[in-house]
């Protein structure tokens, strides 16, 4: 989707990257000239990348000096091209790990501990041992300005990387342990954007958007108009970068169309007299934070603000895309699927299909909305995963609600709208987490039989 | 001391503890009403405890549910007495910590993995295994209003119970390291203190000052008046309380008496004339902090940021307490030490002591301030070992510098001048913390020789 | 009163005054060192004045400089004494008036305009030819640092002179008429004062509290305390100075008395289950803008907030101070007055009266509060007066409300509740200035009667 | 031009005045509904509103109702067509001036003051006399939101309709004296515009900027970057509003040509190394203020500004537009002077001139930027009058500076730098405003004279 798949981050520009590599310059100062490496980073240089790695962990000069040079290794990154970034993250990976030698003794230790309150310090010790001096190194970034981000670009490059690379897959996985713990729902901030915003801030969400990408700076205006919403969860350290989104629209009714909703010369609506408020967008905005998950609480979070700033309203419901169905219906009509079949060449590409073909197209997509996966239970459709692990019902499928050429060639032009209702919310969640079961309004499970 | 000696954090009072009751009354409202258990915690208490543990870990009803209870948890804790208190940590101590049949496995898979890619994978499931409940349980509190204060203050508690109980000792070594990592220098911020601060702010570095005590209101705004400055650390999760702050006068030469820079009646200087920066108080200010330091962080710093502000400014220096030197001298004095003898029984309590005494206790003094264990090559005072391990050099030593009782009480009124020349940080840091070789400058070492 | 009586605000420290010169000097600056005028402004030194203050006017080098030349001339005044001000505000009141010849000549051609159109531009020429030197001289300050301030508390040094001194008083006019423009109240900023405000702003309320003095801190904070609401309006150029403020509790039922709001040791009520907002204390703070009021303005803006934050808030009241009623009844026994004659001799000073002075202190008070001058028809009393004019109703009279010395010696420590009623605001206002009837509560008329 | 001529506002949105009307609806909402006029105001309702004034003068029910019936009156106003406008500011002008009769009678008093003190007071009910009931009742609007803004724009809609109509003019030139007073340059604010600032804020100066038209947001972006510095003054009650902004380049030397600034794929210069800082636009935005001059006051803070914040600019300067040359050139050809004649009919309209007219247009253009009207003294080219009066000096000419379709219309293409020297500054303003002498580099003086 959408809604899982995290947005394509822009490539940083060549000048953001020398502001960047500037700023770290001024850290790095006082602690000697950047020894300014070749771009492909070839052995000599690597060897003296190694000293400056470990030079970082040696803690010379106490903590300040450390980070100093941490800039410095930061520096030394941003420089250098694609081959050599492989070189510098295998460096990391391959020999900064855990001490083996270490780990083994911590294990002996706990092995033979005599009692509880030994096992316990032996416990300690070896957690300690676990925690490798590439993790340590890396830590000293969260000081730098855009030390954070850094990190968090480092791992998508990693994720890019590490199939059927053990060592960086390791290494990609404890970075992912790191940025787990600093990016714990705890920490983060909820902020409402609006037109007030910064123009550095609504510049990333036009990039960052994946559901429906924005158009222009009207596009985007008309988005955070007095009918509409607009939440991001931010973090302390990346104060400029949001890490997810959500776009709301308050509504009479349930909304079946999205192209009402990006109408920018669509009257605005009094906000005060909604009933319903459709989350019609939710985007991750950090590749490098793929697999730390946030949708759920901004979901939740957002529903209870706006519940308490208007009273009148009753429904929460999404407006979502259906990523999966076209692909699912090509393997049906492959798999030779008698339903299915029916459709074989009679849909057209990026024209809305002909109204004839509403009532298969609808029973399909509603009995593929409501299945699974045998060995995981999962829902097969992703969007419809996320939200009905959060608890949501899927509550209605709209017809030629999405006629943009990505909404017919994902899903024949059909959106669905996932409602969330409080108090059933935990009871969903439980069937569906527990026994796989999928909630559904009575109308789509009735369509899905056809 | 003092510069290592956490503030007396002042009790909360109940007015206090009545609100945040409150507002985890409202997130936890939702999800059901409060047991009201005794403040004593009965066995059929302790057993509705174990019941709502287990329910915050099971996270029925998604993560949202999940810290509903935890503030639900929260508010039990807070309304238990002291004894109440104590079986609540135990609970926690002894029946959630990590499972060792969990960790023996790991271990096992770990001890016969195959290859270094296996090995890392064991130890990944090794170090969640590590992990304990207990820990994820109070991640959770992470989220609520004053939640990662009532960690921290947590912690204080568990330090203060530690000692002799070893399940204690290990939660609470436990809940250090999450707060190390919380709390890592990274995420603090520097700020400036002003009297434009706000009062509620300022009311908490009155409490907390625990060099030279806040007298009044007009005392602190002394301290912040324009040849003054005033830093502190704060964490954006808990941004009403500071961590550890410092005093800093701006003057012209090394300021040798304390009670010139308390006098409110004292003429304002410019600062722009000043050629030294005075750090004449450092305090931590949360118990709960304790061990994971920020003291060495943020003195360097202000250092920095003033040199910035006030290019004339040549030298930074503290003026320090020695409070372990009266304590010393008694030992040496009962040990029969020939020249600390000489001092016995002519020692005055309160009043300042005789002209005449004046070189015996400042060759004592400089003896003691560049002396080290024998087996930690530590300083012996604690105010030293903190300043000469942040690579400072002991350079003056003050008679009657601080005439106040507790000035008297623990140095006979005498008080040190630590300097912090960046040149030199670096080397004298590697030859303390490496062969604990002091950096004194020549006078005193003179003076210790007497 | 109290509520009409303006604060005594405090003297500026020397110290103050030291920082303000500081900064203007650095404004001044680039146009020449300051000339050192004596303390007392001799002959030869007002010569100096003069001719700043032909350059001031003079605009020579573009406004910008003649700011520059503000900032001196306002470093001047400030380093003379009583005698020097008198003889700067002086030359001010007596050389820098409007030019008589230039007025003449304005309405001369007034008078000769031979239509609308030409009177127009007559009645533009006569008002500008009114506007006097010394206005555009004075408007110069508004640019500098504190320069507004600066003019208010000129306005209140010619306020204290311009009793039988006719050019001090023209100046003084002409001054409020400035400031008149520049307060109105459409430019000001209502904020609500905490406990999280700046301690610098908190510590001016509590200098200038002047219906109940502030007695701490302490006492400060309880007015602050989540029950209470604090207000305050200020102007955008003196961001650091309270122009009035208002102290409310939030209370279930109307207060009968003082001590209760006061008491710091009371519980902490719930503010969302209180039924009444009682405005006790209301306070002018710049004596320098007298006679501009916004008192009127901030009470109804401050309920109409209320109103919106709590519903359930039903009565909007105050608890006032009757400050005229002793000595108007002084004035009634020296009069042979039979009613009050029976109290001659029988009311303590600094102790409460006797329950058996209730019945005819609490009938006396009552006819006080409703009586009327016969001439300007206003109440007598004048705190009456100003809720009266808001359009409010004398409500109640307490007995025993203000126990203080305070409270004993204005008012035999009765107090009165005010009550504002929306709908009746505006016919009661219009009653009050119409015809001089005043609002009252049968249960007061009746009283009044005996 | 462009320096002085104002920026055209763009015309607010219907939606604009949707959301104004609402938010006043808000405020008159409890002082009865609208009456619903027709747009072009006939004579019934042109009663109804003659009433509405009338009532907001009457001030029944205090001030603060007074100031709902102004919203009340504003929604009429705003409602209105052209035609009913026009109806609507005649009423004004022609039945809510000052009261003759009123006006008189203090003229008779003031001439038959028998000495000082009574004139002086005489006077004072003058100035009373002479403030019109219009302008008492336009002065409530300041406490609207968005009030000030309607006055600012109803003085720009009387400007345009005041020539040929005295009464409207009169009007107009006294909402001209309430709002000199208002935006007295002491009250407004600098605030320094970066891609930080709100996206509303941005795209307003992009509507307004009159000098070089903003292309793009990405155009935006690249004046607000690193080595480009843009200020703008707002009020306090206008916060969304900018009043006035300049355009700065941090550059080393003298730019000669405005592409370099515009190329948004030009490198981005170290403003540190700056040793110019080129104002190479100035925009007034508010068509309403038009008359009130603050650009004297912008660049001379700015410059001050910068100056402290980057110690090696050593020059201020601007690159300005000549926009009278061509139709000056046009005249003097038409009038048959000698050299001018030589280029007739060889000056191409939209591409940039031959390089052999080189030498006789810019020693043309010299003559012309040199010159002054017999009458005024004034330079007969707007923009360098605006710089010379400001104390600027004419320094340099430049060939092909910018070759826009509006800069080969304007000026065949040359733009001019003026130089600002602080030292030079008092002495060049009082020889233009006194003698008429325009400050030129010699080697203008030289072109100039062939």
């Amino acid at each position: 989707m959408d809604e899982l798949k995290t947005a394509e981050a822009p490539a940083p520009s060549a000048r953001l990257l020398d502001r960047l590599r500037g700023a770290w310059r001024d850290v790095a100062g006082q602690f000697g000239a950047s020894r300014g490496l070749e771009p492909h980073l070839p052995a000599d240089d690597a060897e003296v990348l190694r000293a400056q790695m470990r030079e970082c962990l040696a803690g010379k000069g106490g903590e300040v000096s450390a980070r100093g040079r941490a800039a410095e290794l930061g520096r030394s990154y941003l420089a250098l091209n694609a081959e050599g970034r492989g070189r510098f993250l295998h460096i990391l990976a391959d020999e900064f790990g855990t001490d083996p030698a270490q780990v083994d003794a911590a294990v002996a230790v706990l092995r033979s501990a005599p009692d509880r309150s030994w096992r316990q310090d032996a416990e300690r010790a070896l957690r300690e041992a676990l925690e490798s001096p590439r993790i340590k190194l890396l830590t000293q970034f969260n000081a730098l300005p855009q030390g954070v981000k850094f990190l968090v670009d480092m791992r998508a490059e990693l994720l890019a990387r590490a199939k059927g690379d053990p060592p960086l897959a390791a290494l990609e996985a404890e970075l992912r342990e790191l940025l787990a713990g600093w990016f714990d729902v705890g920490f983060l901030e909820l902020q409402r954007i609006t037109w007030h915003s910064p123009a550095l801030i609504l510049e990333k969400f036009a990039a960052y958007e994946a559901v429906h990408a924005v158009q222009s700076w009207q596009d985007l205006k008309n988005r955070l108009d007095s009918d509409r919403r607009f939440y991001a969860f931010f973090h302390p350290r990346m104060p400029d970068e949001p890490l997810i989104f959500v776009e709301v629209a308050l509504v009479r009714g349930m909304t079946a169309n999205i192209s009402e909703l990006l109408d920018e010369s669509a009257p605005v609506g009094d906000p005060s007299r909604a009933d319903t408020a459709i989350f019609y967008s939710i985007t991750s905005a950090q590749r490098g934070l793929a697999g730390i998950s946030f949708g759920n609480f901004l979901i939740k979070r957002v529903a209870d603000r706006l519940g308490h700033e208007f009273p009148n309203l009753k429904n929460f419901a999404t407006l979502s895309p259906i990523p999966g169905f076209r692909s699912w219906l090509d393997d049906k009509i492959a798999a030779g699927d008698a339903l299915a079949g029916a459709l074989a060449g009679r849909l057209p590409g990026k024209t809305p299909p002909a109204e004839s073909l509403r009532p298969p197209l609808m029973r399909l997509c509603a009995a593929y909305l409501t299945s699974r996966h045998e060995h995981t239970r999962r829902a097969l459709d992703p969007v419809a995963h996320f939200h009905l692990s959060n608890g949501a019902r899927l509550e209605k499928l709209n017809w030629l609600a999405d006629t943009s050429e990505k909404g017919l060639t994902q899903s024949a032009g059909m959106m669905a709208n996932y409602l969330y209702r409080l108090d059933d919310i935990d009871d969903n969640h439980e069937a569906y987490a527990g026994q796989g079961r999928i909630a559904a309004a009575s109308a789509v499970r009735a369509l899905a039989k056809g």
